[in-house]
C-alpha cells in the first residue's frame, strides 16, 4: 500500500557500527524480530524520546542508561512494546540489557533497550535471552538493511537512507533506518529511528544536531494523530572518520546538520508514505500566518481531518471540507476574506470565495495523483510551515481493527 | 448502521407550531428535501450557531435576522449547504427568505434560513422558490416527523423526541428533531436541531435554557472531530400553553430546563448512534480530574483517537491504545500511578498498572457489546465529564469517500 515508496536503497556502512538480527519468535514466526546495533568505544550518542506520559518501560530504562556512560549497544525488538507493563516491564528490560552486557563485556548501562509492537503484554524475556548469543555472532557493518526489516511491525516496507558528503577534505557518512506506520503524530520523535555517522562529535553538539533534524522532519508528520508510548530517535557518532566537529559554530556542523536533517526527512516521509493503509502522500503547506503556531494549527487541523483524508483517498476535490477545517482550526480573528486555497497549482479559493476560473476538472486532476499538495494562504503574516500526511482508506480501518486480533 | 437506534417515536405536536415538507429536487430525487417550520405570532426564539470561521451563508443571514424581530418561519433545505459560496450565497439565502416572506405576509427578517449538505455549490434558488407554495399548503401541527426526514443527508434514520410534563398545574410539551451524522464535533451546536415548546418564555430566558441544554448534550458528542460550517440549534417558545416562565429563578424554569436538556441529550445521542458508519455507541467517562478542562482533554483524546475507535469497531479490548491516548492528552504533570481504567465494569488498569485480576476474556465481553463505556479515573481531583462517540468502521470511510462523488 505504501504510496510511492521505492525499494530500500543501498545503505552505506558507518565505520564503527556493526548490526545483526535474529528470529527470536517474540511475536512473529520465521522472521527476524530482534536486533542489536553495536558501536565502538568512544562513540557519542544523542536521543529524543516520546512525550507520552505513559511511556514504555524501555524508554524509561534507556533514558536512565543514557544519563551515565555512552552506550555501546542498542537492543531492539519488534512485536512487543513492553508498555503498560509497570515495574515488571522495567525489570524485564533491565534483564535483557544485563544479558547482552554480559555477552559484550560491558556495563548494563551501556545498553539502550527499544521495543515496538503490542502494548500491555509482558516481554518474552527468556526467548530474547536465548536468541542474543546468535544475534551477537552475525553482527556486521553491512547489517543496516537487515535491522531495518527486523524492526518492522505494521510497516509494509523497510525504511532507510544514507547520505555521503565531504568535509574538511574527508568523507563523512550518515546512515539511518526507521520503522513506523501507525500511531504517528508530531510530538517528539514519532517512531523508532536509528542514525549513525562516522564523524567525531561531542554529545552536546550531537544532541543539538538531532533535535534540529527531528524538529524539521519527524515532528512534521502525522498519520493518525496518535502518539506512541515507545517513540525514540537515536543518533550515534563513532568518530571513526577524520572529521571532528567540536562546536555548533564549526563550519562542518552545518554540513553534518544538513546531512542529518536530510536523512531524518527522508525517513519521516517514508513513514508517511507507508502510513497504515496509505494510498496518497499529502503535503500540507500553510503560509501567510502571523506566527508558526497558527500555521501549524491550520496545517494539522487539515492533515488530521478524517473528512479531508477520506476525500483524498477518493481523489475527490472536496475543498469544502478543507475550508471547514481551516475555519474550525481556532486561529484567532481569522478573516476569511484573506484566505486562499490551492489544490496543487489550481487556485480554488481566493479572498475567501471560489476562484472564478477554477473548474472541478482541475481539482480532479490534482486529486487523482499519488502525491497531493494542499496549500493555504492565510493572508495575515509571513510565517509558513509544511507538514506531511497520508489519506484515510479502508485499509487503515482493516489494519487497526485486525492488528492484535 | 445506526448503533442501537430505534424507530422514530411519535412526536407530540406543539401548540402554535406547524410544519411541512416537499420534494424540491435540490439534490435528491423523489424525497422531501425542503421544509418549513411556522410559529405563531408572539413566539420567542433562542438559537446557537457554529463557531467555524467559514460559517455558511444561511448562518450569517439567520444571525442577522434574529437580531431583529422574532422569527415566524424557519426555512430548511437538505442536499446543499450554501457554504463557501461568498456574497452570492448570502444573496441566494436572502432571496429564498424573501419568497417565503411574501407567501406568509411577513417581513423577510421574520424568516431564518438553514441549509445542510454539500459545501461549495450554489443553492438552486429557483427550484426552492418554485417549491415553496406547495410546502406552504401542506403545513400541519403533525408535520414534525416529516421534517425530521426531509432534513436528513448522510443520516440513516430520522431523529426526534418529545417530552411532556406538568407545570403550575398545566401540561407543557417540548418536541425536538435533529439531523447530523458526520462532521460532528463538540463546539457549539454540532448539527441542525429544531426544538419547540408551548410554554411562554422571554427570549433571554429561553436563550439561557437552550445554552445550558446544548452544553450538556450537543457539545459533548463527537463523531469525527470535524465541526460543520452550518451547525445550528433553535428553540422556539410559542406561549400557547398556560405556563409562563418569566425568569430563570422561576421554579418552572428548572422543569423546562430539565425537559429541554432531556430532548437535547436524546437527539445528541441519536446523532452519535447514527454516526457515519457507526456500529458501536461509546460513552467515555473521565473522573478524578483537577478541573473540567483536563477531564475533557482526556475524554476527547480518547474519543477522537482513530486507533481507539477502530479497536471498538473490532470489539478488541486493546486498552493499550486507550492508555496511549490518556498519556498524550497533554494533562500537565499527570502521575500515571494515579490512573485507573475500566472497560465497562472491568478494572483493567489500577494505579497505572495492569489489574492482577483482569482477564482478556472480561475485556472481550465488554467490547463485544453495542454500547461500550470506557471509564478513566485520573486520581487527582473531583472534576468529571461524560461524552459520547462512536466507532470508526469501513463504512465511515466508504460514506465519506463516496459522498459527493
Amino acid at each position: 500500500m505504501a504510496a510511492g515508496l521505492e525499494h530500500l536503497q543501498e545503505l552505506l556502512p558507518v565505520a564503527g557500527v556493526e548490526l545483526g538480527t535474529v528470529a527470536a519468535g517474540i511475536r512473529y514466526r520465521d522472521r527476524p524480530d530482534l536486533a542489536i546495533i553495536a558501536v565502538t568505544g568512544g562513540s557519542t550518542c544523542a536521543a529524543v524520546f516520546t512525550r507520552n506520559a505513559f511511556c514504555a518501560a524501555p524508554v524509561i530504562v534507556a533514558r536512565r542508561h543514557l544519563a551515565g556512560n555512552s552506550p555501546r549497544f542498542l537492543l531492539i525488538n519488534a512485536g512487543n512494546a513492553n508498555a503498560g507493563t509497570g515495574i515488571q516491564g522495567i525489570v524485564d528490560a533491565e534483564t535483557c540489557c544485563a544479558t547482552l552486557a554480559e555477552l559484550g563485556g560491558v556495563a548494563s548501562t551501556a545498553i539502550l533497550p527499544f521495543s515496538t509492537g503490542v502494548i500491555g503484554e509482558l516481554l518474552p524475556v527468556s526467548r530474547i535471552q536465548a536468541a542474543l548469543p546468535q544475534v551477537w555472532q552475525v553482527c556486521s557493518p553491512t547489517g543496516w538493511s537487515s535491522v531495518a526489516r527486523a524492526i518492522m511491525t505494521t510497516d509494509t516496507v523497510p525504511k532507510g537512507t544514507s547520505v555521503h558528503f565531504t568535509c574538511q577534505g574527508h568523507p563523512v557518512t550518515v546512515t539511518g533506518i526507521a520503522k513506523g506506520s501507525g500511531m504517528i503524530r508530531p510530538d517528539m520523535a514519532t517512531m523508532l529511528a536509528f542514525l549513525a555517522t562516522d564523524a567525531q562529535v561531542p554529545k552536546k553538539v550531537l544532541q543539538r544536531c538531532l533535535a534540529r533534524g527531528v524538529a524539521e522532519s519527524f515532528n512534521r508528520i502525522t498519520v493518525d494523530g496518535d502518539t506512541s508510548t515507545n517513540d525514540a530517535c537515536v543518533l550515534l557518532a563513532t568518530g571513526q572518520s577524520e572529521v571532528s566537529i567540536a562546536t555548533i559554530e564549526d563550519p562542518a556542523f552545518a554540513a553534518l546538520q544538513q546531512a542529518v536533517t536530510e536523512v531524518c526527512l527522508s525517513l519521516a516521509q517514508a513513514i508517511v508514505r507507508d502510513g497504515e493503509g496509505a494510498t496518497k502522500f499529502i503535503t500540507v503547506e500553510v503560509a501567510g500566518g502571523r506566527n508558526i503556531q497558527e500555521c501549524e494549527q491550520v496545517a494539522y487541523t487539515i492533515a488530521q481531518s478524517p473528512l479531508v483524508k477520506t476525500a483524498c483517498f477518493a481523489s475527490d476535490p472536496n475543498w469544502g471540507r478543507i475550508l471547514a477545517a481551516i475555519g474550525r482550526s481556532g486561529v484567532p480573528d481569522l478573516e476569511i476574506t484573506g484566505v486562499s486555497l490551492y489544490l496543487g497549482e489550481a487556485c480554488v479559493i481566493h479572498g475567501g470565495v471560489l476562484h472564478p476560473e477554477y473548474t472541478e476538472e482541475q481539482g480532479r486532476t490534482v486529486m487523482a495523483q499519488d502525491d497531493i499538495t494542499l496549500a493555504v494562504e492565510l493572508g495575515r503574516g509571513d510565517a509558513r510551515v509544511q507538514i506531511w500526511t497520508c489519506d484515510l482508506s479502508f485499509a487503515y480501518v482493516k489494519i487497526n481493527a485486525e492488528y492484535r486480533s
